[in-house]
């Protein structure tokens, strides 16, 4: 489906349900509210679904991998082919992901939306590749408005695909050396923040590097001029692939009303890129964690979006994701699973 | 085994395994520190099981249900009989813990050490019952000490046969009608904290309960006057059985070097005890959570312990540890099964 057909396909929730929701997380064996955030997590996960209480299924996190040019200007801590290597490391079940995903039964889907390598067919490889990573963005755009607007609709296409089957909680990930600074300088295009307030130590530069990529993130918004009310022109001009791919899952699960659990810093600039297609995807939207890079708590404050888990994690892959996944998972098997005062015969608050 | 014998045989832990930890922590295919807590997480439970990578095994929770005397104070939201109302609840699956439990296949045992009820013997429940509940805390001490050293000693004795096969973590939940009301008390005698600061909503009461909570707190700790040097008498004075029954398995638990999760606000004051027994005890403990109830920050600040979890919770029953248990297990299973730089043949940090 097209981006534009998407867009239009969004509808506003019908918040019809949040009240029923609510009387039935009420009706369990606990105090009211005692459950806090995971409370609030099947009450959203019911007005999504618009079904109290909210049905169990499938959980499909995207892994989404692609090359960015802009490594070229020395802004990571380690070289290009590593997007590959871990591309490798996630087909075998080596990654961090994969032991998270194992942890909470969620399946993964690696997805080459733009490395800069030719991968032989494997299982659990998913080929979507625009190009072989983008152009530095230091110098020019990332890639054309034609390609960035490929990567989003390989993201609605996938999203759909999950859709037919199943499915209960949608997640993405991803690994790409050097996206740290492509999402950093799209969260600047997207909040008019400064760069030396967004920009972090990705997966753990030193002080040199870090005033090298604050610079490098400073050129590339000067050089490009991207339009901030085109989240297009933004994607296509800043980088990356799998940004915009991710962009689309969201834009896909906001039309298909799915509820989608974003990770880290990297996804979240993807949100802020959905976001300005359409203020809906906060309806759908799911803030996993707060990562300890510098830039992604403006990143969620923009989004009015509230982060479950607060643990200190900065690597991606949808790491954030996973975890939150199986949290939001529980707090659903709880509004189904409970007795309530009167099928236990508990006796209610005193009044 | 006796109290006294187990705390003899509590040793500081070698600390030997901790830079193995780290150095197989940071061979892992994944920036260095970019797990955050999870890194924190799986290197504790390396030194408590001085083995690298740590292993895995059973995880067990028991539940300590006991009433309270200080109930016909009017403390609670609920009556006193919903105590054993919801020990049935727990035997019959349908509490938020047992949801909780099959979500992370931890397995739980129901322990009666001082209901007001006869229960018929059940799979699942066992009969530890020191005495029907405490005696009304505000006009005397709630217990004899024997009996507080009885609840003790179920504690250390269900820690014994817990480690007698294949025990990875184990954890500590309660339910008992007024508790939080004994747990506040405890908390003030042993961090000398005015009860204004320490006393919350427990369940869910209003302003005017909230202020009589406040008074029945400061009476009982004046009438009883209880020796913060003396664990046992404070336990003997503030109740209740099911808080000793915890302070037991701490102290079993670190006698016998096995991982030990706490839930919140309640089997803080238990820790807070067991911690005036052995100040090791809180090399083995993990604080899961930090509970809503006012209370628990100074009692994790006075363990010097993080909390993994801020989910607004506060139900108890055991329900903030098992999440916890189920992220400490995604830990050591990281450290278990991610592939090596070396392994995976993924690029290392530039120098």
């Amino acid at each position: 489906m097209s981006l534009d057909a998407t867009i239009k396909e969004i509808r506003p929730l019908d918040r019809a349900s949040e009240s029923a929701a609510q009387r039935r997380i009420d009706s369990l064996t606990k105090p009211e509210g005692s459950l806090g955030k995971l409370e609030e997590l099947a009450k959203r996960v019911a007005v999504v679904q618009d079904r109290v209480p909210p049905r169990l299924g499938r959980k499909l996190l995207f892994i989404f991998a692609a090359d960015h040019g802009i490594t070229s200007e020395h802004v990571s801590a380690y070289p290009k082919d590593v997007t590959a290597q871990m591309t490798y490391n996630f087909l075998s079940g080596g990654a961090a992901i994969n032991v998270l995903a194992r942890h909470h039964d969620v399946e993964t889907e690696v997805v080459d939306v733009g490395v800069d390598h030719e991968f032989i067919a494997a299982p659990g490889l998913r080929d979507c590749k625009v190009r072989r990573g983008t152009a530095n963005f230091a110098r020019g755009p990332a890639m054309t408005r034609a390609e960035a607007l490929r990567s989003v609709e390989w993201g609605i296409q996938l999203a759909h695909e999950a859709a037919a089957t199943n499915l209960f909680l949608l997640g993405a990930g991803e690994m790409g050396i050097g996206n740290t600074t492509s999402a950093s300088a799209i969260v600047c295009a997207m909040t008019d923040a400064a760069p030396p307030d967004i920009v972090g130590r990705g997966s753990g530069i030193d002080d040199e590097t870090l005033a090298r990529k604050i610079t490098v993130v400073e050129n590339g918004l000067r050089i490009n001029s991207p339009d901030s009310n085109d989240p297009l022109d933004v994607l296509a001009k800043l980088g990356g692939l799998e940004i915009g791919a991710i962009t689309g899952v969201i834009l896909g699960a906001t039309a298909l009303r799915l509820p989608m659990v974003l990770d880290g810093f990297i996804s979240g600039a993807a949100a802020l890129l959905a976001y300005r297609f359409s203020l809906h995807v906060r309806d759908i939207l799911f803030a996993s964690h707060l990562s300890a890079e510098k830039g992604h708590r403006p990143v969620l404050d923009k989004l009015l979006l509230d982060p479950v888990l607060d643990l200190g994690m900065r690597l991606g892959e949808g790491t954030g994701a996973c975890l939150a996944m199986g949290l939001i998972e529980a707090s659903v098997k709880l509004s189904r699973e409970m007795a309530t005062f009167s099928s236990a015969g508990v006796k209610a608050k005193l009044t």
